[in-house]
């Protein structure tokens, strides 16, 4: 298969680390710019994927933004996670998965774009029973979802809670709270995502919102005894929840959608309550997890969405060109998921 | 011997928690008051010890105003810790004991008031060469340092920094940090505790108020790597040391003398730097170690004071009748102990 010679790919203005905290963007031309470039060749050990789906995740926008936890290169395609066809390949198992429909995750970028250039030990070859939304999106949230499960059970919480629980990963982890039957608090925005996040399996759903949320919540918690809180937002309302959990709760920042931050009066009584805060990060999480358990969790997360157990909700999919003026305006829509087709 | 019926002890006035925070009094008399009690009998196990001088601490003043980690009780006498003489003891244990000159923490409170019974496993015999101011002050404050000091070692910290560490507990950790060779970072709010902190052990003194600080800390902090925060304070000043630490750091609150409490807009870099934020308490840790390590950790004190490697330095001594109106205005008086003795 002849590949072009170029391709279109939207990629990050500047390079390095800028202090410009939260995901939210008002229009993505702020960041990046819609480019032709080569289309690359393989490496050694490298297989060429052409894109035919990426999904745009709170870490992307952080990336672009320059506080993602990793630089930004300048000119180089943004966009972590998405699904397409492996077309070429360098060297023999790199070439073995020529026609092979993968998911990935592009640790340096480049799912914007047409055409990426990745390790062959990092694509990973689908189940033909996964619809190309799921493929798009089985990686970062899912991992997410089941890693943080995982420090759940591990941490014997009776309980937890999961703030924005409207997101697409909120509901995975209803899911896997229901399955594994360890009640799940859902916390939410709007009225009209109580009952979403019920019928995907949350215990209970509460909005944060509402007036009384303080006392519903505190109700709930004496009830469930929740102890751990998997927090996306990180602002003030995800600082009381927390110090109104019961003594040896954890808060474990893995997003921060607030920029202005908590303040935290009470945290003093860190000292008494054998309380914590820490951060979560997929990327250290899967440096520190053995290859056994990464490979395991992969499969668990295919089965689950080819049994139909998860789903994603798509509420927008553009083409490169239409994200850079659109896709601010397409990640208002709350409870599901805005892909990007690069061949669109 | 026989003891009087009565004794003088300044007990709280009101019973259980409050929403009182930080240890600053305006008066103690707002919170305590000097009552004449019965001298306590003895129960089964317990001896009685005639309290020579009890120190004061941050925890009692957490406690008289209910802002601690156990409730008050209305009408008790208060006081943590204190040295004196064992006067009278029932069971064989117990008996003894008497004639003992030991140090002592109150696990209800008591060490304000001429006598106090106590169960015979908890009071500590004293070497002869023991000074009692040093005896008075043995235990929360150096187990206090000892224990956090510990967590340092295990933590692997090349460095640690420590706030607030003009204290007596800052000092004692400032000696065990120049003994064990991990630099420790001292910072004071006072230029003439500058020199002082260097001469007790400490690596490197900053002061938090001076122009520059931030600066100056940054640089410290590349130079010796501290991945522990000891913390007294929890104001903003120690979250941004926190978060100008380097990656891995741990910020452990022990003490919170600023009740408004820090704003964290940089909470989501938790996510990529694996820093944690936690509480440290005495009383926990003293549950959780062994019995040994506890026994262990008590002649390593004793010896360091007896050897002249640490040394309470005291700046007022108050009779309890004197303490109601003279405490608050005593503590004012920076870089040392304030002492109760219930006989004067």
């Amino acid at each position: 298969m002849t590949l072009p010679a170029t391709m279109q790919a939207l990629v990050t203005r500047e390079g390095g680390y800028a202090n410009n905290p939260g995901p939210h963007i008002d229009a993505l031309s702020d960041w990046c710019e819609l480019r032709e470039l080569p289309v690359p060749e393989p490496e050694e050990g490298q297989v060429i994927v052409r894109v035919a789906l990426a999904s745009v995740n709170p870490s992307d926008l952080h990336y672009v933004k320059g506080s993602y936890g990793q630089p930004r290169i300048a000119g180089g395609p943004a966009g972590f996670e998405g699904t397409g066809e492996v077309v070429a390949g360098k060297g023999k198992a790199a070439e073995g998965l020529v026609g092979a429909r993968v998911a990935f995750v592009a640790p340096l970028g480049g799912a914007w774009a047409e055409y990426v250039a990745l390790d062959h030990s990092i694509v990973i070859p689908l189940r033909p029973d996964l619809l190309e939304e799921d493929a798009a999106a089985q990686i970062v949230n899912p991992l997410t979802a089941m890693a943080m499960f995982d420090l759940v059970r591990e941490a014997k919480a009776e309980a937890f809670v999961a703030t924005a629980a409207a997101s697409q990963l909120g509901k995975l982890l209803a899911g896997l709270a229901r399955d594994h039957g360890i009640p799940m608090i859902a916390l939410v925005r709007r009225e009209s995502q109580l009952a979403l996040l019920e019928e995907k399996g949350a215990a209970e759903a509460l909005q944060t919102t509402a007036p009384g949320f303080a006392e519903a919540f505190a109700g709930a918690a004496k009830r469930l005894k929740p102890r751990v809180l998997l927090d996306a937002v990180a602002d003030q309302v995800s600082a009381d929840v927390f110090f109104a959990m019961p003594n040896r709760a954890r808060w474990v920042v893995y997003g921060q959608l607030d920029a202005e931050g908590p303040r935290l009066p009470q945290i003093g009584t860190l000292i008494f309550t054998g309380k914590r805060i820490e951060g979560f990060w997929l990327t250290e999480w899967m440096r520190a997890a053995s290859s056994e358990k990464r490979v395991g969790v992969v499969q668990e997360v295919q089965a689950r969405f080819a049994e139909g157990r998860w789903r994603t909700d798509v509420t927008a999919t553009l083409g490169l060109g239409d994200a850079l003026a659109g896709l601010a305006k397409a990640l208002e829509t709350p409870d599901g998921k805005v892909m990007i087709r690069p061949g669109a």
